[in-house]
């Protein structure tokens, strides 16, 4: 096979369905911008947006805007547009509040479905924060309860009639190794046990079906491929099905089927409202919702086939460019089995991606030694994979992630 | 006694301390602003700020703002500068989250503190979030726990050794009746009980001292008179006595002791960030930093004086001017026993809000038929109160507001 050249990888750029998307991210200059899968880059819209809540909404309509601009529906207005990105109907998403604490109120829901049960499964090496939480919800309600995990290959049998509740997350944060959706609810229903999905590294980059796989509970995050800004709200599905059965225990006023009724009792409102809590953060929901808008016109798959086309690229590229370097994949070879990124193993992976991100590539690092690279086709082109690949060869080849400049640990992330 | 004119309540603003404070905010044109004690006003600095988070610190600093923005502390900077408003120390609180899920957090937290005691003590008709979520930590949490609660005078006498936690709401959010938070938290004490106090409707409004009362736990909100803006992030304070032991059920993490050493078990942080629970909201947070800021040359004592000072004029020219309208105090005639906002009643309180907000002076309604005014003496002026005054004057005489336009009820708030 015929090594690729750089006018190669332009060349697959020439038909993008998304250069209109594209213009619309503000990404600084000579950036090549490769974590999406972290922190979604800044699109136009969520600035304008920003300022417009801030100002207008906030500033002049004040108080009125609960009514006037709609403040009131957000977090079921913006769940309704979540919604057609992963298979969930309108109505059974709803954004508010953290992933963390999203998965704590379905969690904790899930689990009082099924009294008598004493196992919630979920697996070693998760995101931390869904075993975390997971313990805290252990560690708080009402029954005995206890997180058990396993190796990603020993769930499924680990499922039995002990089992509440499987958490599990899609997409795995650094291996980028993808569940079989359908395959473990499936697991998890034919042990009379509930489903909860945490799709934080697959909304917005990997096709999901949450109602095709007949899923029960999903979280899912605001700003990573939902480009929602730092710290955006992030969301929470209920299957319709259990919606009127489902008590959460995080349960504020905005959460109440007549919140402005003032009344002492808590009556769950009627439909998925009542996974809310307390007051909607309105300028980060509001600038998320911008930020979702840029995907009304586009279709998943296509996100998906080109999403698989850059990482796909991005190997061979490694393998062409990089060999003999010591990187080695961490990720599935099988583009089939992974999500929207690519992580490497180096030892020297942290001093590697401060090289990288002093040459304006910008992907992460995520101890103890796994450099991880998104591929988020609304914003990234082929040629930008081959400029990132070219700028890891050279740097791998003089050695430049040797200099004490980039081996210095800073204090976070 | 001489009736006042409004050339008595301009001289009153002449020596105003807060003059300077009050150009910083971006009220509407020909807006008298009542109702701060809801959702406070724009501040020049805010809007700038949160363009500056937007476009510059996410959108050129990315995911490198975690460290060279500040973004990682700012929950804590954020809580070390309310410290100060409440009597706090710096690292006793942190900013997250709503002030729902904050109450949630601080009363669990507190009942395990108390193992074996079985009530959770709060008021009948606190604000209803308040007991909405007691509700859930009683209907989730793992020992057997029951919400009672009772009214206002009958409470210091319920608290007894039985008493896990006692949850009061400093200022009551209808008739700013305002505990005393010395005798009621040492109630508490003396039954071994511990003690939370909701500042919602104090913080930024009247003088606080948590560490003074000896409190327990505490929480407030962001967006009331502290300015950040709607649905702005939530405090709550932890004394410093209790954070060694402190477990909070909503362990994300970013209550983590090293959140980015992504290790499969729980690790409460060491001090008032094991509070925390997901990716603080930065925008949000942001936002209210600057508003936060605007207090740091405040002296509250000044503060609750120029509130008692409003306030007291507003009953004045009520009596002097609205005598006969059938309006009635809700609120206590005693300045000392109140917070900053007067609650009136009248049947026709609704309608007589919309028609007051229809000639610029915005207050709330809450059900069944109280009006609030909100005293914030860094933007309103004696002068300003008696506008607002003679514009309830002149809808009452008038009956302004029986109009169809006025008595029509809108969807929300």
């Amino acid at each position: 096979m015929t090594k690729l050249t750089r006018a190669d990888c332009a060349a697959m750029d020439t038909e993008s369905p998304f250069a209109a998307h594209r213009a619309q991210f503000e990404l600084p200059q000579s950036c090549i911008y490769m974590n999406g899968n972290s922190l979604g880059p800044l699109i136009r819209a969520c600035r304008e947006r920003a300022a417009a809540t801030v100002a207008e909404e906030w500033g002049v309509g004040l108080i009125r805007s609960w009514n006037t601009a709609g403040w009131y529906d957000l977090p079921v207005r913006l769940g309704d547009k979540i919604a057609r990105l992963i298979g969930a109907q309108a109505s059974e998403v709803v954004v508010a509040d953290s992933t963390s604490a999203n998965v704590f109120k379905v969690a904790a829901a899930a689990a009082a479905l099924r009294p008598g049960r004493r196992k919630i499964i979920s697996e070693k090496g998760n995101f931390p924060t869904d075993l975390y939480v997971l313990d805290g919800v252990c560690r708080f309600m009402g029954e005995t309860r206890e997180l058990k995990t396993f190796d990603r290959h020993e769930i499924i049998d680990a499922i039995d009639d002990d089992t509440a509740v499987v958490v599990l997350t899609h997409v795995h944060y650094v291996t980028s190794e993808m569940f079989d959706m359908v395959a473990v609810t499936r697991a998890a229903h034919d042990n009379g046990a509930l489903m909860v999905w945490d799709l934080s590294h697959s909304t917005g980059a990997v096709s999901v079906d949450l109602n095709g796989a007949h899923a029960d509970f999903a979280v899912g995050c605001g700003y990573k491929y939902l480009n929602g800004g730092p710290g955006a709200p992030a969301f929470a599905f209920v299957a319709k099905r259990h919606l009127p059965q489902v008590r959460q225990p995080l349960s504020g006023w905005f959460g109440h089927a007549n919140p402005f009724a003032f009344v002492d009792d808590f009556t769950p409102a009627d439909g998925i409202r009542r996974l809310l809590c307390g007051t909607p953060p309105i300028i980060g929901a509001s600038v998320l919702e911008a930020a979702v808008d840029i995907f009304a016109d586009v279709d998943m798959v296509t996100v998906r086939q080109t999403s698989i086309s850059l990482s796909e690229l991005f190997l061979r590229l490694i393998e062409e460019r990089c060999d003999g370097f010591g990187l080695s994949l961490v990720s599935p070879a099988d583009a089939d089995a992974r999500g929207s990124h690519i992580s490497l193993a180096h030892e020297q992976g942290y001093a590697i991606m401060q090289a990288l991100i002093a040459r304006g590539v910008i992907g992460d690092f995520r101890a103890p030694h796994f450099i991880r690279f998104g591929f988020t086709p609304l914003y990234l082109r082929h040629v930008d994979v081959w400029d990132a690949v070219e700028a890891l060869r050279d740097i791998m080849e003089t050695r430049a992630y040797a200099s004490p400049a980039f081996t210095h640990r800073q204090a976070v992330t």
